[in-house]
């Protein structure tokens, strides 16, 4: 088989406009076990959407991207059912952005040769190709637009805008979330950064350079701006489709808080889509309950999906979106305040570590 | 219930010198199922440790020291069993610096009530329970190992070279693998450094000293150096334990390498542990045969298993440490290389970029 | 908490007539990972009710009546979407049975005191209760029963009609699984009987009559008689949701026919909703593939979907509920096949065994 | 390839007394997560049996005689260290009596052509291979033992006996765990007896002998047994190795004794191994806490271990086999007590009854 043989039947992103799964959610909220579990959560992200004093922080990890669901995401963005996106590499770089420069993905299949696919410069995830090619120009354009930038620390936040503002210069990638979040001052963050084509790009950068000043990218920022949101919010909820960093970052922001503020609350909404099992002690199976002991989410709107992500997330976000809730909220800008000079409150809480930093 | 209640019983370190397990893992090579595939991969690394060419990449992932495997890296490390560590902030800096701190981790109870927990500030890990007044001291010596070097940006291995540095100069943490280490020039890498203890120990380095020079975690340069590392070595071989970043980091520096040199093996030997599954597409449980296509892994000395960690790795690295294959080997001092000026070749290979960079 | 304080919040069951998931499966059919994996086996499904020669063996296994889908299964029976069902006794007797007698089942709570809930007799299933009184009831009833017929051997399907008799006699539970089978002459195969409130039931009956002639129950005439269906059908499609016995036990028939005839087919389509997992080496997931080894089922039109089945069963059926292709199929009445003296040739093929039997 | 090429690597059973467990698990019990709870389960274990009052029965499903666990089983029948077996008809005919026999199984591979092995008439379990014409003498061995029996119906225990006495007659299977169980008077249930090897046998008993007195497998009769013994013992306790139908009848048979006697112990120790998850509402992942509100399963003394079994009963069996507390315990000979004439108390308790069976 040649390579175009195998890259033949496109990936189809999902539209939740064309179908309301209303009626649906609203008989599995009558049920039990997991039709149970999706009901709920879908109502808590619905009040998520009522509640006007909430910011919603989509954490999303996997291969979603290439799966399909890349317009669920793109349809939240627009219509402001979602205010911080934190994700990994390969979801908004290899994907969102891969797309955006006019690529594809390719329906597969898991019983593939890989030989044959490796030898054809062919990426298998799971039932998926990818062409290996295309991919390496994803990680060399990342690595120009480091080579156009100033040579200092950035957050991932702010290399994702720099992203976003190349897409909308060359008038590509409509339908890409890192465009779409560019053009509505919404942030993404991408805590493991260089974890992704964007690392091939910007390793490709660094090593070019040798001992010239060079573009970085500072996760530890990262953390202070999602954290500087959570300081300058009043309730939060988490949205999140799988585990990993993303899960654990945006947890972790109201700990990170407290280093700042006397007074910040717990996430008041949590909800998960996710296979994983709390039988590992692994952070991505974790319960939601387990969370609290640390602080992070408030008891009693949190659910937990047991799911693979690509049927449960279009029936959640086609619940939400049909209900309509999202109309009455705003963008909420939160770029323009991590962008604007002594935006934040900055001082310290001295009394804080002064009591607690007891060691050494 | 009080907190000393509550945090009475330590966690032990597993010692797999105290047992035996090459007669189990030889009847198990003859059986079926998972026995056999930890079987296969306990043969597969002893391996690569026999291997005069091979260098090995451990990576961790999951809350593997606060469950009592802490000791088994220690003595990995210590044994040259293990040439360069990927791990996750959460195993290096919140568990094994914590306990180089002189903190423990305690056996709990999922079924705890986890509000009682929260006020008392104890965190829970599914069984095992964390003193979060002691993390915080964790998160506050970052910060002033951070307050006490040069404000620019370095890679993670770099900056827990400092964090091992401390515990020498304080003399403690002697069985810490953050120290073992550095004494033995063994790089870790923590690819998502801020995505833990680290992280707000960073984060109140950074916001305390406003728009003053700060360290910042470069994990581009991780990815750099990881890579030149390959680009040094013959074969590789990778050990898993879990999946997520580490595993994908680790396997990613393959392809990589393909952009600093011209001719560079996929990894050799490739064995995880981990109850993650192929079927939701994620990074995780994607399968090492998957892995080849995206020319990571080679074919022919790969092999999963589908157990949770702490019950097949004691076996697997006890099963290796009593072969004594390690004992021809020695320490790759991959930070001398890394550290030493003008070490490495650095020469662009421009044709191959020429050849596939053909967007834009 | 008082009993009824929990009994309160009664499972309703889905109406797959009351919302159309054609839309929703079509887009994930352009998809990956399970969505597409759904999808396809909605398509097979579909094929196997437009293929005028395939009989339809609907396997159910887990709680998924008390879990609100039991009237799913019912809309199937009814319109000819299914031709046999072979299930547990837990869905067919303590569930179907149980709600035809009135009772109901309740949403719950997996975090219960099961003490409490023990000292109240109120059962638990993950989130759903179930009242212990009106199961002893329920097993009562099979007792009753028993002692109402000759006191001889029968299969679990005979035994069932009895059942559906009973019920239709009684004039209750029109929306009863068993008592719509046993009107349009549809058999239903348990073949693990007495593990179940019939079991329960059967018990008290055989101890009660101490020595004298009792009701039996046959599981070896069960699997003769699917065995017969086999035999007097020309293809067969597997319909699976959950695995466990009815799993093994449907696919085993296609064996079990080459023991009474030379020439039988292998399943020609075959889908299974589930959970588990091939890696255990455990019937419930291995793989359809596996089972063509094994000369069960066909390749080609077989398709696993890894999803729990409240979710996944709902947008199957409404899919090919909607679809339309059931209504050119006819009831099959298959039990007057089995209940007809002499309807079903039973030559024995000297020939396939003399070859084969040469043991002992 | 041919067959034999196939058939050549031989799956050797695993024996517990060439390796002690005891330093393991001693170290795992002072760890966390899966470690942590199999080193409670296999305390527990030796619990029972040190337990002077208990009787233990041991639940085996899943491919386990076949993997290599078949020896494990052995020497805990022969050491006293269970005194009744419930499992599945393909542990106990398709492969205990298989191998008793003279067949065996072979290593194979997950990824073979299973086209290619169905022509050859090799089956295939995960990575193991059967020789299906071997298998086909298995059923037929069944077949003709029914055809030496008296036409009546037995329970499963019953005609395991037979099977048992079958070996010893022909002096063969000395290693076999039916033959090992008759020679002991040891009990084995196989409450879905039909589902098996010996589901072909009987079916061709059956269909063979027309409308001649045949033989029947009563499964409510396994089911009386069963509770018979629970009545005649104290305190039981419950080995679960995966779930399934015997996990469910063992733990059913206290609701049962329930019916025959007023005062009855729930079972007072219970452990299971398995990868079963309870978050699909099913009996085999479903938690010993659960069973607790059912009146199942006591309080205080059940653990539940999240591991495959191949890997986890060899450190458990090896472990209660070392601790010795075995040496003290005696065959309980409960077939002698079943077969006996008015050996069981029969008295019906009218009482409980017209309590509670109101309905009809």
């Amino acid at each position: 088989m040649k390579k175009k043989d195998y890259l033949k039947r496109e990936i189809k992103h999902i539209d939740i406009k064309t179908f309301n799964a209303i009626p649906i959610i609203e008989q599995f909220d009558k049920t039990a076990f997991q039709a149970r579990n999706l009901a709920r959560a879908a109502r808590i992200y619905d009040r998520m959407l009522s509640d006007n004093d909430c910011s919603i922080i989509l954490c999303l990890a996997g291969s979603l991207f290439s799966a399909g669901l890349r317009k669920i995401v793109y349809d939240m963005v627009e219509n402001n059912m979602v205010d911080i996106i934190v994700s990994t590499g390969a979801i908004i770089v290899d994907q969102d952005f891969f797309e955006a420069l006019g690529f594809k993905h390719f329906q597969g299949s898991p019983q593939s040769d890989d030989n044959e696919l490796m030898e054809l410069m062919i990426d298998r995830i799971y039932d998926t190709y990818i062409d290996e090619e295309q991919l390496r120009v994803c990680d060399m354009t990342v690595s120009q637009i480091a080579d156009s930038i100033e040579p200092v620390p950035y957050s991932s936040r702010e290399f994702i805008k720099f992203m976003g503002e190349y897409l909308k210069e060359k008038n590509i990638g409509k339908d890409s979330v890192v465009r779409k979040a560019y053009e509505k001052n919404m942030p993404i963050f991408v805590p493991a950064f260089s974890d992704s084509s964007a690392g091939f790009g910007l390793v490709y950068h660094q090593w070019k350079l040798k001992d010239k000043p060079k573009v970085s990218i500072d996760s530890a920022k990262d953390f202070l701006e999602l954290t500087k949101i959570k300081v300058n919010s009043g309730e939060t909820g988490l949205v999140m489709i799988g585990g990993g960093v993303p899960k654990n970052f945006a947890q972790d922001v109201t700990v990170a808080a407290d280093i700042l503020e006397e007074t910040v609350n717990m996430h008041k909404y949590a909800i998960q889509i996710t296979v994983a099992d709390e039988r590992d002690g692994g952070l991505s199976g974790s319960t939601l309950k387990e969370a609290h002991s640390w602080g992070k989410v408030d008891e009693g709107s949190e659910q937990m999906v047991f799911s693979e992500a690509t049927i449960a997330l279009p029936l959640l976000a086609s619940y939400a979106y049909h209900r309509g809730n999202w109309e009455k909220r705003e963008s909420k800008n939160f770029n323009s305040l991590l962008d604007k000079k002594g935006g934040v409150t900055n001082d310290t809480k001295k009394g804080f570590f002064d009591q607690r930093c007891r060691h050494s």
